[in-house]
């Protein structure tokens, strides 16, 4: 006589509010695990607040990203709510002062975005000051044997680089402008006893002292519009901004108004307040190169992202420690 | 009695045949001395044999630049001649072989474009895994609000990568690259000692063992088209290369068949078998970006190279060491 099979049914449910990016790119089976299955919300024809009442004595663990915001009022409908597993690097969308008072543990996706993240810092920085998207259009054009040669760039080596926020991302990046000779100071909540790069409590006073400003902090309510008009007039005309944290650290405003006027000499944006809306006045500036949010994405990064994921859950539904919990407190 | 002034028609004549790029960007005066005076044979109604045979005697020294070939022809038309000097990196343009019998001394633009052109190569190594000019040019069509995510590029952090060429410029890109994670082996005339790299004498062996072949190499009998369909088939469907140095060191028919066909994932492309013509067949390739030849080129570098080319001349004029004489022999 067969043993009976245990079925799918039994297995732990996981709640989705909206599929990952993932879903769209490798479909909806990235997460399969045979430790817990995904309860897709999304997938129920009811209002979510009755689907999560419905659900609520069986949900331990969310499985959230970017697009889903896992609120205060989403995360009271859950009373057995125990987790937070998040795909994304950012945790903005997250309640953490809620987890925090309601002991509900959160899970980042770790480091493992933090070099495609750095290496997007320097590749649009080095579209920006070498204006190699204009000069690639340029030459796709046919202008190059008909014009003559294209205005010049400017030099990377060298340069003064301010980064907001040396946390993972943002140590990379000094890991590899340092590389190109470029010299590092930083901004961040306070002075890390264990870098030797100069350190601004005062943003502006950073950006004053730089020819570049890297953003690669956390969205947070300190953070937000940290950079305003009188940052970016401190980095100056010559000076370069790059922001693949969040669109709202900046003033986008006022940084559209800086770029228009010239009191900014550049940009490279992967992220905008209203994404997937972008502000129109940039589209004619060369000495701006936008990227659609996806300094994170990359074939291998999912794969990663894929593994820490399931890892963490796989961990929680076990009673093993998970693999990339975040300090929440 | 006011003492007589020196006349500038009393110094040293320095033969140009053509004028430099510089001249576009600053204007005629940017290698102004008191040493030695620009002997502009462009500006002369003679055919240029006749030019150099009337100022035969006077000609010692010549500025070169990359359009205007120094010639076994010209020199043997120029007895008094004693040194080449270059504004360019590259040095193809000049008949070594010529100057050498000759005893006639070339100076380089030693390393002052090296840091330039090794950025260059990771900037365009980079804008191709990582789609940047694409994606910029999607945003700036506004098709990211209505179409959504861009597709995925891939991880820079971790690859292999070949250099062909570890001069001055090769090694500065080495150190880059070492910096996001990536490991480096060459292909060099011989293996250097002082090199910890692994070393490959047949670069299509190196090509085979890498995801990223990076062309650093000068343009030479040897290595022109060193780069054939062999190598890039070695390098294979997901592979990428990026030439700065010389287009003919790659067999570009070969090249362009290979992109069109998919038998090489990505090219990154500052330099052309027949500039300023490009391969139109690459015009719609989104995984092409194509620089025109400016990889040298930054405003800060036009500023050290006028240093070198002015040092130069002025120190052969005064019977003191050039700075930055080529070893040729």
């Amino acid at each position: 006589m067969a043993s009976e099979k245990p079925s799918r049914n039994d297995l732990p449910q996981v709640l989705l509010l909206r599929p990952p990016p993932s879903f769209y790119l490798f479909g909806d089976q990235f997460y399969l695990s045979d430790k817990f299955q995904l309860l897709k919300a999304y997938e129920s024809p009811l209002p979510l607040s009755e689907f999560l009442t419905t659900h609520a004595q069986s949900i331990r663990a969310i499985l959230s990203s970017g697009g889903a915001p896992v609120t205060a009022e989403t995360i009271r409908l859950m009373p057995a709510l125990q987790l937070v597993v998040t795909t994304s690097q950012g945790l903005d969308h997250i309640d953490l002062g809620e987890c925090c008072r309601r002991g509900i543990t959160v899970s980042g996706a770790g480091t493992i975005f933090s070099a495609d993240c750095a290496d997007s810092v320097v590749g649009l920085l080095l579209d920006v000051m070498r204006k190699i998207s204009a000069a690639n259009r340029y030459v796709k054009q046919g202008l190059w044997a008909v014009k003559g040669d294209y205005p010049l760039g400017s030099k990377l080596s060298g340069k003064r680089v301010g980064i907001v926020g040396l946390g993972s991302i943002g140590s990379e990046v000094a890991k590899r402008l340092e590389a190109f000779g470029c010299s590092v100071s930083y901004n961040s909540r306070k002075k890390k006893p264990d870098v030797s790069y100069p350190f601004y409590s005062d943003v502006r006073e950073l950006a004053a002292d730089c020819d570049i400003l890297a953003v690669c902090c956390a969205l947070t309510e300190e953070t937000h519009h940290l950079i305003n008009k009188e940052v970016l007039k401190a980095l100056g005309k010559e000076g370069v901004i790059v922001n693949i944290a969040r669109g709202a650290i900046i003033d986008e405003k006022e940084l559209v108004q800086c770029l228009v006027q010239g009191e900014v000499g550049g940009a490279g944006l992967d992220v905008f307040e209203h994404e997937p809306d972008v502000p129109s006045e940039l589209f004619e500036l060369d000495n701006v190169v936008m990227n659609p949010h996806n300094s994170v994405f990359t074939y291998e990064s999912f794969q990663d992202q894929r593994k820490v994921v399931v890892g963490n859950l796989e961990a929680f539904f076990s009673n093993e420690p998970l693999l990339t919990p975040v300090k929440n407190d």
